[in-house]
């Protein structure tokens, strides 16, 4: 997602548990897309504290504890966007079967650990992480942006179709994102009897854009 | 669907909670069909004992209800296809969201109260019931099966496609039918947002049919 958004002329900062391992990343990136993308590396919590937009893209496991060492960085105009789906591999299970989440689903989680103030949406489930990662690789997948405000949904589903190729869906109010963040487990499972890698989801019968 | 598969060369039996009922509604398919369709109404345990496929579509207030009609007619042989859908409508909620099913999904509440030995599948969940009875409507929607055994998927899927336009998708397990059928919910709230009647889905990322 770094390296679409960045080429899409965003400015990047690469989050990590380590200052220096977010620095070699963003190197990397930078390397990747040449001179003219504006990619950083921080520490998560400074990461989160110079953004306006924090993307948190991390597997289930890590998921409530990384949301507590951003927590006090984020403020309440920052908008928070959580693509956690609870895969059963966070307790060593499937990847295509999902946990229960007592709140609901992973970002109704995140809502619970951040201020009640926090501006939540939650995105990019159903878009396989190394496709974003792979330039070359064409993405053919819609982005279902769910949140409890009409305005931050706005603005998430218009970073996401800063992606080429990438439609978002107004996906509603924050707890649809159980729904969606399980549809993932569903295309795990499918890419496995397919013996496909990216497999993705588009929403039919809407308006075509004007 | 009775329309779409009747119009494909299957010999259709209507179930109704009333003979009469079945009778009429197969009286008024044959009217809109014309005479090569073969299209019978019947009271639903007959119904249910007279078919090779047996395929319930009923609001899941009724589910339990109806599967205990019928569940006296279904031989080990037969195919039972679930359409429910758990929506919240069935106990005065909305139908954008979906109730939490004890078993998991609609088709494991059926699975549970079946023999062991039934052929159980889960599928159309996704498709409007009205562009499926509107022979004049296009239809633009993925069918997802589910199914424990690999066989009976084949079949229901190889009975999906001869709907015009619609592709089946195997959907595995029929565990996997919670994923599946809380979609639908999915997109009856996003007919809402975008005030549209068909939303559907389809899966990206897939060989081409060869």
């Amino acid at each position: 997602m770094v390296l679409r958004l960045a080429k899409a002329g965003e400015k990047v900062i690469i989050g990590s548990r380590q200052q220096q391992k977010g620095e070699d990343s963003a190197k990397k990136a930078r390397e990747i897309l040449g001179a003219e993308a504006t990619v950083s590396g921080m520490e998560n919590s400074k990461a989160a504290a110079a953004a306006d937009i924090i993307v948190m893209s991390v597997p289930f496991a890590a998921h409530v504890d990384m949301i507590k060492s951003v927590v006090e960085s984020i403020s309440p105009d920052d908008i928070f966007v959580d693509v956690a789906v609870p895969l059963s591999t966070a307790v060593g299970g499937s990847a295509s079967t999902a946990l229960g989440v007592w709140e609901g689903s992973a970002a109704q989680q995140a809502a619970k650990l951040l201020p009640p103030k926090t501006k939540i949406a939650s995105a990019f489930h159903n878009v396989v992480a190394e496709s974003l990662q792979d330039l070359k690789r064409q993405i053919d997948s819609d982005v279902i942006v769910c949140s409890d405000s009409q305005e931050v949904r706005r603005v998430v589903m218009q970073l996401a179709e800063e992606i080429p190729n990438i439609r978002a869906i107004d996906g509603g109010r924050l707890e649809n994102s159980r729904i969606v963040e399980q549809i993932t487990a569903l295309l795990i499972g499918i890419n496995a009897r397919y013996k496909v890698t990216d497999a993705g989801v588009r929403i039919t019968g809407l308006p075509a854009k004007g």
